[in-house]
């Protein structure tokens, strides 16, 4: 949350009221919205930014900025233009809140971290909780993490250094380190007495923990439930047993799932002996939920975890790679239809149509297989409801392919004045679409048993059992229809 | 979370210690686990509860399944066979908790609510937090609705009917309408006494508001603040002035954005007056998140709001409808080809490596499209930074193009053998490329401006923008080339 400062002693709407002397008519300062309309940075309120970073004005740039929640400096940073990001930060010296820096892109965050003096970089997080420090930390190469944690105290750097030795995407990185564990015999009032009296809490936490001698979890109390008893009850009375606990080394997207599956606010982590490491928070699961929700769509859409700050090489290269995946697809069904060349040349009409077997196929398919990609992400689709799902992809195939083909085959013979072209277009959109239902259900599904994430993986595959099918059928059943030269 | 009976006494691993008396050695009864490692529910779990449903024996059930959460009640019905999810539920009888209902599917919670009889759902619907009631009530038609309603207290009635009266997605279907709420001037020893003695609070909550005898919002605290703070300290004291607070009427997409950009766990509605009407509550925020992720998700693959446990003519209907509108792009395609019926009768081999230049162009505009559209949704594309993104995807698409252009032309020089060939291609899939670049960014902005969802409208428009200009500018440029007739 922001720090500091209250450079506006008062604030009633968008305007600033300044206290100069009690006798006096306060001065008013019209401070233009933060955020427009949509949501989006205003324009107005950026112009003032960039006049004060131009005139090199720190009070100004304080009294603008030092106050912003950190979600709102940070798209304010990502809205400048590059040059002029580093010198806010510098200017907004102290009131610069370091937990800004986690709600940037990544590319923005290191090159801003690049440019900060290894001791300021220090001293902004370690003041930070401990798991925006990680988040921070973690993209640093080893030397620049190493030169930040030399500065900080010790035992802020043990704990960091512990938590940045849990593997990448480990539940371990997400949490926050200071939390607060009682043992279960304390009452209510000694419980709420210690933490009016401990000085180095988290910023914000939701339950507390109860823990044995050996530091081991036994059980947790939401914070609700603390203020709603009596000072003289036993905290073993009112703790929950069992809770919800994840291990440091659990995958991230696992405790994404839990916490979604059972509106979980908070969670302890344990290490394998069962001890409180840390304390999961909501809002960087939030991140993770939505994270994994995008990872799912880049991965179909052939896209890596680019970002719109990204550079024009990093975005070619990262796209590429798919590109080239896909012109083998295309190769292949081009090799398709060079078996049919002879039939081509002897009915033209033939080149025309078959791209529309082959691209409604595709469309089916993406459908199928969008929704298998999902269900399985979701684990809703499991192995006692594979067949019944396949049944009902089957089905839906059938009954639109039944309805693509008679549109298509009315069109096909109309323009063609050929009905037997109609009939042939009729049955290839029949069997195409029947294989798109199967594909795009059973490759996402055959690539997850593999270990392989089926978002990124599953429409290359899908796309050439369309593709090549479309091809074969249409082309084939011409060819044989209408006895053409093979 | 779970009420009532504890039918397994202790709890060890997965093993339920019964200690019927203290002098006995303890029975111990083998229970399987809930879900399996991959978090489905387990099979073996599966099978005591089939079992249990079909001998009728609701204490066996109730042992089994009584003190799980909702969201694993929830799974569980979901796995079961349909026609034996409302006897389960039955058999649980004041065991179930009607919570379970806000984490099914929409039509296995319809079925379920269809089949239970009005009083029975009234009396679950009675005992639950507002914010789930309304979540169960707003599927249900104005004659079920009132049904249940009217058998509800007059308080509960009128609140809920008040929550029903919002909007659909707004942020008053989704607030919790029992909270706490002070005035300035209390301390917080009474504010804390003042919990303790109220009896109707929400299940949980994690700040409490403070209001002005008008009932306007002016503050808040969260429940760790009031926790660390003297029982002597005013209220007024230790609030957040201006919290972020949203209006009922809000949308619930821009209440999820505010949630996750400020980090929120809880929020005020207030009404147009600013009069406090409700609490907002991430777990529900992140059922919000969730679902526009996936909205964007299903939007670009041409699926509606289908779910794995609709009715094959439901989803084929839903899906047809995306397939009708791809049939047009796919006749426009056709279309273009049909003015090139001379050239591909002179060279068969154009109509082999067409379907190359029009697939590799879709696949990069996907790229760009994708990334345009969820930019648009997270508002990181702006009008300011539109430019630079272009020139960008621009400078993607030239470099990439050139790549496959060199791939493209040589692969085709070979099989051919005709080096012009080799030009024509490599011509056409930069021109392609170029296009599906400006496209795929373009068309998602202006359908954004038009006040159309660009993930849902976006690839029609870009498909058909990368057909047409891919089999035109290859079968064009090659007709020209070879002087082919036209």
């Amino acid at each position: 949350m922001s720090r500091g400062g209250q450079p506006c002693g008062r604030r009633e709407g968008g305007t600033c009221v300044t206290e100069a002397d009690h006798n006096e008519i306060p001065e008013i300062v019209e401070i233009p919205a933060v955020r427009d309309e949509d949501g989006r940075i205003s324009a107005d309120f950026l112009a003032l930014i960039e006049a004060g970073i131009a005139a090199e004005d720190a009070p100004a740039l304080i009294g603008l900025a030092g106050d912003l929640h950190e979600a709102d400096v940070a798209d304010l940073i990502e809205a400048l233009p590059e040059d002029e990001r580093v010198p806010l930060v510098r200017l907004l010296g102290d009131e610069f809140d370091y937990a800004t820096l986690t709600e940037l892109d990544e590319a923005v965050r290191l090159s801003i971290l690049e440019n900060l003096p290894s001791d300021t970089l220090a001293e902004g997080i370690g003041e930070l909780d401990s798991d925006d420090a990680v988040y921070i930390l973690e993209d640093l190469d080893a030397a620049d993490q190493a030169a930040i944690l030399d500065q900080l105290p010790y035992s802020d750097r043990i704990q960091l250094q512990r938590s940045l030795d849990y593997p990448e995407d480990s539940a371990g990185r997400l949490m926050q380190t200071d939390f607060i564990a009682v043992p279960p015999f304390w009452s209510v009032g000694q419980t709420i007495d210690h933490m009016r009296e401990t000085e180095d809490l988290p910023d914000t936490f939701h339950e507390i923990f109860v823990v044995d001698p050996g530091f081991r979890l036994i059980g947790s109390v939401p914070l609700d439930k603390i203020l709603r008893t009596k000072r003289t009850t036993k905290i073993s009375e009112i703790m929950t047993e069992d809770p919800q606990t994840f291990k440091a080394t659990d995958d991230r997207e696992d405790v994404a799932r839990a916490f979604e599956r059972y509106n979980l606010v908070s969670a302890a982590a344990v290490d394998d002996a069962g001890r409180l490491v840390g304390m999961l928070m909501i809002d960087d699961i939030v991140d993770v939920i939505q994270e994994e929700a995008e990872e799912d769509l880049r991965g179909l859409a052939g896209l890596g975890d680019e970002e719109i700050s990204d550079t024009v090489l990093v975005t070619a290269r990262s796209r590429l790679t798919w590109l080239l995946v896909n012109l083998c697809t295309a190769g292949l069904a081009a090799t398709v239809i060079s078996l049919f060349e002879a039939p081509i040349a002897a009915m033209v009409a033939l080149a025309v149509l078959m791209p529309i077997v082959a691209s409604m196929g595709g469309n089916a398919a993406t459908q199928t297989m969008t929704v298998a990609v999902r269900a399985l992400a979701t684990r809703e689709l499991t192995a006692r409801n594979m067949l019944r799902v396949l049944r009902r992809e089957v089905l839906v195939a059938f009954l639109n392919g039944m309805t693509l083909a008679v549109l298509l085959g009315t069109g096909a013979t109309l323009w063609s004045g050929l009905p037997g072209l109609g009939m042939v277009i009729a049955m290839a959109i029949i069997i195409n679409l029947f294989f798109a239902g199967v594909a795009g259900l059973l490759i996402p599904v055959a690539l997850e048993k593999a270990g392989v994430d089926p978002a990124i993986a599953s429409s290359v595959f899908v796309t050439t059992v369309t593709d090549v099918i479309g091809f074969f059928a249409f082309l084939g059943i011409a060819a044989l229809w209408f006895g053409l030269p093979l």
